[in-house]
């Protein structure tokens, strides 16, 4: 009988008590709250409710074509080839797109980027990929069987925490990470039922990464967890800086030395716009301290078609270099990620032209290298003029944006703000950035949702709507800043 | 110090002893060992080791393209425009492969494929699927509320069993599946260390799925987990059964009075082959019986668009539809898929074509269906021919391919295969199939892969090699099952 149901007491297999309780745990402020509010009020405003505004700008998260950022057309030109290989004989087409679009095509079965790749990606992408690890570290050699290609970062990182992630009690795997943090790191480990290991970036020091800090919370966590795994976003997400080479040599050295496998977030490899600043891979430095380390410690590396200059974010698209890791680890993550099957192949197919661009004897390189060249000066004036511009608001604190694609800068919020904001349940940059979108349609996402010092209030900005709009909206923050200020004094 | 690593016992922070112990415990036969061997055997034929063969026939996966079907043309048509919208000025494209194209540009940020879109998909796309569900299920309200777009359709599986798993020892989440099963399921419940609930198909009756069966399974279960979930696959995959209307009535029924929420796979819906056989979907039929179960049972319906006619696997395409689950639930849902970002957006371009194809009064219709009948057709004949050649051969009993794209034959082994089997350390029909392998060049997956009754064997071939390729291979097997009954008897 099915009395359960139909008695008035009808209650579902699957609710709130029964389900999950990790997956309850999870948190992900970039699409939290504040996001879903933001798309309601979209549809107001279409509906025609009156508002103080008349367009949400939505600088919540790194999209960078969503915030009017052009494709690269070289890039797309061969996903359409290879989409539609009839365009193969079209003139209109440029040789190198079609030599490229052919060779992915030859290297999926059947020739179709419908079929299925082998699960760590197609091997010539895999290659392309090794190459251009190569290259950009100096020739330091990069192999294609380290090399797993993945869908968007993300998946990646979530797979190597999945492999890290055993043990219980004291003997649970934790795994530090910066605060703050991009929250796909405490939702992924909240998932796993991981130990969050916070170390806090010092952000009177441009939000620099200290090793006394380091030590600090791995010595903390070894009294209730078990220390594997140090992950570290250079160039920074939310914080935007961009580590020292003799930062990068003291993370190797405290992970060899506390027996740390090292993830490396590298996403935003390209996003270096302060002067002096230079982004330096974790690999690079790895083998550059000589095989005493280089040939110790595991390392895995992250990266993305979503940021730098393609902005690609749709095609989930991304990769990851494993460095010392064990043999039958590595075939126990082929085999994990088997289970998928494989990444999505328009994704690896534009993976491979970002990493095997047009070259200088090859008729789409000037426009290739404009549009990069382009793309990356506009995010660099961007970056210079959100700082600029924030700091001149009394109340707003805001590090250089070295590199990334985010400003966080810390807020003074007067004591009866942060009151109201707790008579409500919230947070105070929570309450804050709600009555700032309500009040001038700028969604942006508040630093408790990325973990901050106690006591300190932060929002995150993405600096990538279009200049002008950019200044608007900078504008509008601080009539904003003012006003709050004032209301709450 | 770092004398851990360097005086000579250096040891791995990540190795087989410290790491996640439920991922080391997946399996996923589809990809396992013998496809690594068939990779293996491809590479050494191209270095010209001489071999009784010219070429790996791999019949292990259902990937159509890569076995020679051609793509859709307005499929590829609409994902080329999307991906480079200049197209959208070219004569050579049709109005309606451009009109949709620019439907579905101008429901993504910027206008760009390359912006992620809402974590649960493009709002169009959805609404677009939940209208084809309607007019599927003949006027059966869908909402676009209830639909998540997903990375194929195995990542929609997992989030599902994800959300559902719970507790410990008894109370633990059971999930029950069919033997045989795809191992998806395995290796996601091993993943999560959810506890595998296994029902047996009945192989004497073209692979139906018996209510008294799944009681029996239900009831020992109870004895030691928490049974909370059922998942069918329809048409079967690997069993290639059709299930009659009145068997899934009883499945629900069932799962109504046990409490257990439904999974239904139905990313096969398409494929339906045999005469008298139909494909009848779990909402349909639920909604059919009335309120007092359309109201109450708990359902996840999954598609995909790497099967029926499409066979774009490579576009990791696929939308579940959720049916009575709790509001809260649904919340949590939408937080999970969030953490993700979304799915690839090529892959919800391409689903909505699936789902939104041409209509009569357009100029690509005509195509549209002779490509499709075409598709559908040949696998028809693909179907029947593998059922007819496989039973003329001793030893080996195949039951009618009534729909979906595999068939999953019953060898009879000679006792001294199965001896010669156990001495190497393989099940009997995994040395069957290595064997075939390495005489044939054909790659199949052992039943062993999928799960069996005791005492039996099995092998799992897709029908998908062209016609006169799959004369070939289905001649091969029948030498090679006479010449392995002989060599062992």
């Amino acid at each position: 009988n099915i009395s359960w149901a139909i008695n008035g007491t009808a209650c579902e297999v699957l609710n709130m008590d029964t389900m999950n309780p990790n997956v309850k745990r999870v948190e992900y402020a970039v699409r939290g709250p504040i996001v879903q509010r933001a798309v309601q009020i979209e549809k107001e405003l279409k509906e025609g409710v009156e508002k103080p505004f008349t367009e949400v700008i939505k600088a919540n998260i790194g999209d960078a074509h969503a915030m009017g950022q052009k494709p690269i057309t070289f890039l797309r030109q061969v996903v359409a080839l290879c989409a539609y290989p009839d365009l193969l004989e079209d003139d209109k087409f440029p040789e190198d797109a079609k030599n490229r679009a052919r060779r992915i095509l030859q290297a999926c079965g059947g020739g179709s980027i419908g079929a299925y790749s082998v699960s760590p990606g197609i091997e010539i992408v895999r290659q392309d990929v090794a190459k251009y690890i190569e290259k950009r570290d100096g020739g330091i050699p990069s192999n294609s069987d380290n090399i797993y290609l993945s869908t968007g970062a993300s998946d990646a990182i979530v797979t190597m925490l999945k492999l890290l992630t055993s043990g219980e009690g004291k003997n649970r795997t934790g795994v530090m990470i910066s605060i703050p943090q991009y929250p796909l790191y405490s939702a992924a480990l909240a998932e796993l039922a991981a130990v969050q290991i916070s170390y806090y970036l010092d952000e009177d020091k441009c939000w620099s990464l200290d090793i006394g800090e380091l030590r600090r919370a791995v010595k903390a966590a070894r009294e209730h967890c078990n220390p594997r795994a140090l992950c570290i976003i250079n160039p920074g997400n939310p914080t935007g800086q961009v580590q020292s080479r003799q930062c990068i040599e003291d993370v190797i050295r405290f992970a060899a030395e506390e027996r740390l496998f090292l993830m490396a977030d590298e996403v935003y490899q390209d996003n270096v716009y302060a002067e002096g600043c230079q982004f330096h891979s974790f690999k690079k430095v790895l083998f550059e301290m000589g095989p005493e380390y280089s040939s110790v410690v595991e390392l895995a590396s992250f990266h993305s078609t979503s940021k730098c200059f393609m902005g690609e974010c749709g095609f989930r698209g991304g990769y990851m270099e494993v460095v010392n890791m064990d043999p039958e680890v590595k075939l126990q993550l082929t085999k994990l990620v088997s289970v998928r099957l494989c990444p999505p192949i328009p994704g690896q197919a534009l993976l491979d032209i970002v990493v095997n661009p047009p070259q200088p004897d090859e008729p789409s390189y000037a426009t290739f290298i404009k549009e990069r060249t382009a793309n990356l000066d506009i995010l660099a004036e961007k970056a210079k003029m959100t700082e600029q511009v924030l700091n001149t608001v009394p109340g707003i604190h805001c590090n250089p944006v070295q590199g990334a694609m985010y400003t966080f800068p810390r807020l003074s919020l007067p004591e009866k703000a942060i009151n109201a904001a707790k008579e409500k349940g919230q947070a105070p940059d929570m309450f804050y950035c709600m009555k700032l979108l309500e009040e001038t349609g700028i969604c942006l996402v508040p630093g408790s949702g990325f973990g901050q010092r106690d006591g300190t209030y932060h929002f995150r900005m993405t600096i990538l709507p279009a200049t002008e709009k950019l200044k608007v909206v900078l504008e509008k923050i601080r009539e904003f800043h003012k006003r709050f200020t004032e209301e709450f004094s």
